[in-house]
């Protein structure tokens, strides 16, 4: 008797750790009449629960941006064993969205503002300006196929130099509502309890080649307690820019403190980024 | 000036290699007011060359079915380097198709009627009933994800039972025009130079277990002179079927001889199939 449970029995907030190929969505983020992982999510609760609440995700993951680990929260007036809510889900979602854990947390989790810290992934595969390396058509939504010579040395020196707390206005899209829409504010309005900086903080910031039977793969993992609408794919385009020669190292600093998109590189394109995972508590 | 080119130079013969993903075409063979691969083909050569021939396949693969090495060929009176087409091919295609070799060959050569032999590959990721292991999303396009216990030895048995020569007939697609719609067979229309038999040579029949992160992932590939529409596909229902216990390697026989679709197993989705090499001279 479902309408009895919900009459009785407390709210409970859930914790879902969800992997995506974002290939397919729109982003996260419910739009009217595009097919998005927050509104897939949100009508696969209401056929699996009877409830439909909106989850808040750790974040918003823009089109094409894939999650190994994204995070979401919402609550639910049924009790359910969080296994069997598990695969109830996995069940009547898209294959291209699996939840790889579901757990009940304390009330006062939220997904964004319980976040402490975040870490994303980009991939890039070095293919060549001939034919004699091809990016598999089996990778091609997964990396960014670069077909320049890259000083793999200069990445990691440009990369270090993003580390620490810094103002990344530069490495913001020029969205109209640049100051307040951030990879880190779940929705599009802007949310008025969240201060209107670009000053974030980034603990890592690193390039890892992975052998990969397709040709050299080159992983950049970025940690940090925030980061802005296209932040990630700005730093990337940007370091790829000075790991072929474009730009220098020592053009980093000239493009901070000019606080202006125009200073930095390149947007890299979606299809190379990966949220690997949220901390919290 | 192209003009002058294509009425003093002989047409020349083009063998290309192809690497697909099948998963967003409906398969290989032109259909009006579908997206197959021979279509996209067929007007990139126009694009490229001012050419339209339509590639002849190896043979045609179904919607979703995908390709590391299908084979196609086609003439063209502009004669290019083959590394140029190669590259101008894969500039105008999706990403999802990749020419991976560019060659003129001998004007006898046809991909279908040369062909001396194909490889065909199937994928299953063995997963589990419950959701301790969980098919990742970015794997869903090319594995089969499986969540019956499976019995290796029992599918590398009956795996053994297929090799040789056999009326496949009672693995091929029940079909309206069954008896001349094959695989190797790369128009819907009856070919009248083609036996209209089921008798196929299977060369070898294996089952190996691939390390991966996600889990156990079983590989079967199979090599042989041809195959029926959806060949592959039900013999590895009907060996999932035998490795599960649901039926036994006793029963291949009497499934040989039944000459009846009926009397195999299920036809495993599209997904986990590659068409992964054809042979010539």
């Amino acid at each position: 008797m479902p309408q009895q449970v919900q009459n009785t029995q407390a709210m409970q907030t859930w914790k879902l750790t969800l992997a995506y190929d974002g290939t397919d969505f729109h982003g996260w983020q419910v739009q009217p009449g595009e097919r998005t992982v927050q509104g897939e999510l949100q009508s696969a609760l209401g056929r699996v629960v009877g409830e439909s609440p909106l989850p808040q995700g750790s974040g918003r993951t823009d089109a094409g941006v894939h999650a190994l680990g994204q995070v979401a929260s919402f609550s639910l007036q049924a009790h359910i064993p969080p296994a069997n809510l598990q695969r109830a889900l996995n069940r009547t979602i898209p294959a291209s969205i699996r939840v790889i854990e579901a757990a009940v947390v304390p009330d006062t989790f939220h997904a964004r503002h319980s976040a402490l810290a975040k870490t994303y992934e980009y991939r890039v595969l070095l293919t060549e300006p001939g034919c004699d390396r091809i990016c598999p058509p089996f990778l091609a939504r997964y990396v960014y196929a670069y077909s320049w010579r890259v000083n793999l040395a200069a990445l990691r020196n440009t990369a270090q130099a993003f580390v620490g707390e810094h103002d990344f206005r530069s490495f913001a899209a020029t969205d109209p509502d640049l100051s307040t829409r951030t990879a880190d504010s779940d929705d599009g309005s802007p949310d008025q309890t969240e201060p209107r900086t670009a000053i974030r903080t980034i603990y890592s910031s690193t390039w890892e080649e992975q052998p990969h039977e397709a040709g050299d793969l080159l992983v950049y993992r970025v940690r940090g307690n925030g980061f802005l609408h296209h932040m990630v794919r700005n730093l990337v385009g940007t370091m790829l820019d000075v790991g072929r020669g474009y730009m220098h190292i020592e053009d980093i600093p000239r493009i901070f403190s000019a606080l202006s998109r125009d200073a930095a590189g390149p947007t890299a394109p979606a299809r190379g980024l990966f949220l690997h995972s949220v901390e919290y508590d």
